[in-house]
């Protein structure tokens, strides 16, 4: 099993840096005296595309030879991995190829067609979706980028705690969500290098608990997730982001629905900026968990701002 | 009449630098591909209170001798000036009194209350809200600051449009929204001196256009708004606002309700930030008066991003 190195975040970051934000740190005194600690933001909500994964992305795209690049790239994805494919592969000037299940939002969609990808409908399960995707594969000769369990995009979201810890200087703790891991892989893979001291907690929505319980358990736990309002952390880990998991992180910490959707609106009031509830678990676990953070510097990941506002969940009236 | 210079400008910026945040400026590539123009942001909701109002207040409070502040400040308001002058009472320690109808929003008392602002309550009239405040001025010898026809609140304000001008480089336009002129009068009288090139629009509710009335008929035009989604821009221009309004704007823009709310939705779901609808206007009428920006560099004013969210019009589901 391939496991990136910190040389290979370094050399993504220069790789990737033309063509995505560094994003502001924002800070809250409310959320910090609500928390009790200060709270470093990172605001992967104002990337490109709305989100980290244009990180991993690009960095995947752009380190393809030319001649891989000509078969152009694939995925399957519904979340926001797709667009930031997309969105890469059009700034490299190739073709991507995203399969999706017919029934994916319009939304979600759209944003794959307005960075110029190409969209392979196919039917709503996993089985479904890995043929549809084999299949491009098989007659494009396209490079399947996975959005998680790829060393080239473990090292590329790696490059958001790279920064974080440049611009906040030394953190008692980050806290960041976790779905498949391939954020949080690449924020142990950072930090373990540059601030070992600094604690890691994986924030995940306890409908979608598969995290939680492998850390427990010790080995990975594959389960179907519930319905969760922070939908970009339903996926399960894979060998390559448990093995981050398992070695890194300190704790992972759970949150309601109710508790994200809490956390979320509370940022949109607090903060005036919009981001997904995915985004919201890591503020809405440190608020049920303030003594494990108390008075301390900590770095939290925003990881993205994508969410369609005329369907937003708690907008009540 | 006592009209505020540069000199006031840059005096006030180092007054106040220790308590308001430099904003940052943010631009995308959506929005300048839909208006046809590059689009600098200053945005204001991310200052503190979430509304450039800090900046007029803050100068305001902190220009008083001594022996002036012990005696406290006190405005009627009911917008975000109530919660700025509240917020530089309580950072130089001093009382502020802030007289509202008792019907305003729940949301308004409670800004002022979280900076450890005293409310007096009145009737819901121009008459009473004078009155009472008079009544306040006189029983504590608390200085009355305005919330726009006040030369240190203008030269506050106009520390907006230096840090764009910093920050963004020549620009041919700014846009920023009108009320009662505070903001477009200091914008002016920064522009004036640094870029006296730089266009200058205000942009207004069609619902609420004494000023473009004003404008188009060389002299004020006082008349009460109908309803407006963009709540504080229904206030009339006073002498002070409109020598600058009548000397150094280019033309005055208006929206309709709906181009606002477009606008605003349009703002969040792109930029990821939340923005009030009074900030939206001036995207609103750049995207009606297209050709009017073509090819050109232009800033934009976000005013502020005090929203109530669960009343947020247009979460429609």
């Amino acid at each position: 099993m391939n496991i990136p190195t910190f040389d290979d975040v370094l050399a993504a970051h220069n790789r990737i840096t033309p063509y995505i934000h560094r994003t502001p740190l924002l800070t809250s005194n409310y959320l910090n005296q609500l928390s009790g600690a200060a709270i470093f933001f990172k605001c992967e909500n104002l990337q490109k595309v709305g989100a980290f994964k244009a990180r991993g992305a690009v960095n995947a795209v752009f380190n393809l030879s030319d001649a891989e690049a000509a078969r152009g790239v694939a995925t399957h994805s519904s979340g926001n991995h797709a667009g930031a494919l997309s969105y890469a592969a059009m700034r490299r000037g190739i073709e991507a190829t995203v399969v999706m299940p017919h029934n994916a939002p319009a939304a979600k969609k759209a944003a794959v067609q307005s960075y110029g990808g190409r969209i392979i409908e196919c039917e709503p399960t996993q089985a479904a979706r890995e043929a549809a995707l084999a299949q491009v594969v098989a007659e494009t000769g396209a490079d399947a980028v996975h959005p998680y369990d790829d060393v080239r995009v473990i090292a590329g979201q790696a490059t958001c705690a790279l920064e974080l810890h440049e611009d906040a200087g030394k953190l008692d703790a980050v806290v960041a969500p976790i779905g498949g891991g391939g954020l949080i892989s690449g924020t142990c893979l950072s930090l373990s290098q540059l601030s070992p001291e600094t604690r890691i907690y994986a924030a995940e929505p306890a409908n979608a608990d598969d995290a939680y319980q492998s850390f427990n358990k010790g080995e990975i736990v594959e389960k179907d997730a519930q319905q969760s309002v922070a939908d970009g952390l339903k996926t399960n880990l894979k060998p390559r982001t448990w093995h981050f998991v398992s070695s890194y992180v300190t704790d992972i910490l759970l949150a309601s629905e109710s508790e994200i959707l809490d956390a979320m609106y509370l940022t949109w009031e607090r903060m005036k900026i919009i981001i997904e509830p995915s985004s919201a678990v890591p503020l809405a676990v440190m608020l049920k968990n303030r003594e494990l953070f108390r008075g301390q510097r900590v770095g939290v990941i925003i990881t993205g701002g994508n969410v369609e506002l005329k369907n937003c969940p708690g907008c009540k009236s």
